[in-house]
């Protein structure tokens, strides 16, 4: 899918997901999401919180997978896994996806966030793909 | 700590948490949480959304580190790896957290979240605790 | 799968699989595995290796793909994620695998490591089956 | 630790390393382990065992942990977490680690294992530092 065909059928299934993020480019094997701060994004302790910075995770595979796999919104998470690396300050997170695998059953990639230069997580997130 | 301790831990420094999650349960090593079912946790496929269940397996850890380490809420997300089993209906979540290991530096622990007999995801949390 | 009809399968595909482990019972969704001691399990600290008990996970797991989905013995590791919580002195290693759920192309399982009495690791795993 | 450091340390405490790894690059962030081909290696199926490629996995973000945190021989796994991706064939594996971050505690890299130009395998490895 191009980046304006995966925009297209994220308004229609997630009509939300403008408020939440952002893609900001799009290459062969990978996606760049960015998350806008907002206050509500904040934990405790002046650093944005660890379910926003997951979310951020998933969705960028989400659309990675998209755009590789074709229009297939049913597609979901088998499993996501994250290491917390820096505590972000307040601020954007830039999120990369990029693909490892992409086979007829599972879509394996890996997500780095980045606040400003620091890497503050990294993902590694398998979405199963409908039986076509 | 007690769950009054708990929870009034929670109040200070996590205001809007009751918005979220309930305490349901508190056992010798293990804690049990609902989240309460809202239009706005689905996502499109009539299924309650993985960020939302991320979110309440990153609470209920949390919880559980909190009432094992002692008060300490600066203890942060070191690691989570979430396995999503079955995509669960539009109802209410619960979570059970159950304490693998409370080290000086780490706390391990497993979530096992249900929504009603379907056992729906199942992770493991991993909690930096602060240097005391 | 009955337990006799998994050991006749793993003579045939891994001839070699007793002599590192012995399948000691198996129940409606678990299967036990003990990894009898070796010296040449340890490693430099007194404590059993942990690619040994990586080993010992994605084995236990695997006899309890086996004995859920049938003889498909070119099911694969798809993930394994495991978490070490104490350093196992010299000794057997009990593992216990239990099924979470199996799919028509996943299966996915955790597996408790225990020496002794103390819990020495745990682990979730999923295998791919083969498309039948 | 240099290269040759690092060498002298693995002799030292873990004389049969050379059997099975060797260390073929070291950069300023990450490192370079082969893991010759060997017939043992092998599973039914044609293909490198999975606990062969955990071992590699584990070895790699090992040697690399020494290198940047110094000669710690006790550092210990923590977490690891591998994706398999493509099953490789018969034939030398070559794993390049990662350091994504070194704290006072917590040592996390990436490993990817390469078969020829396949990518077969990502992992996430966590090793916990002695106190000092």
């Amino acid at each position: 899918m191009t980046l304006e065909q995966l925009e297209k059928l994220m308004d229609q299934h997630f009509p939300t997901w403008r408020s939440f993020s952002a893609i900001t480019s799009l290459g062969e094997h990978d996606i760049t999401v960015k998350m806008p701060f907002r206050k509500d994004l904040m934990r405790a302790g002046g650093t944005i919180s660890g379910p926003a910075l997951m979310a951020l995770a998933d969705t960028a595979a989400y659309y990675l997978t998209l755009v590789h796999a074709g229009p297939v919104p049913s597609a979901a998470t088998a499993n996501l896994d994250i290491h917390f690396l820096t505590r972000p300050k307040p601020g954007d997170i830039i999120a990369t996806a990029k693909m490892l695998r992409l086979g007829r059953r599972l879509a394996v990639s890996t997500v780095d966030l980045h606040a400003g230069d620091d890497l503050v997580a990294h993902a590694t997130v398998t979405y199963a793909l409908p039986s076509s």
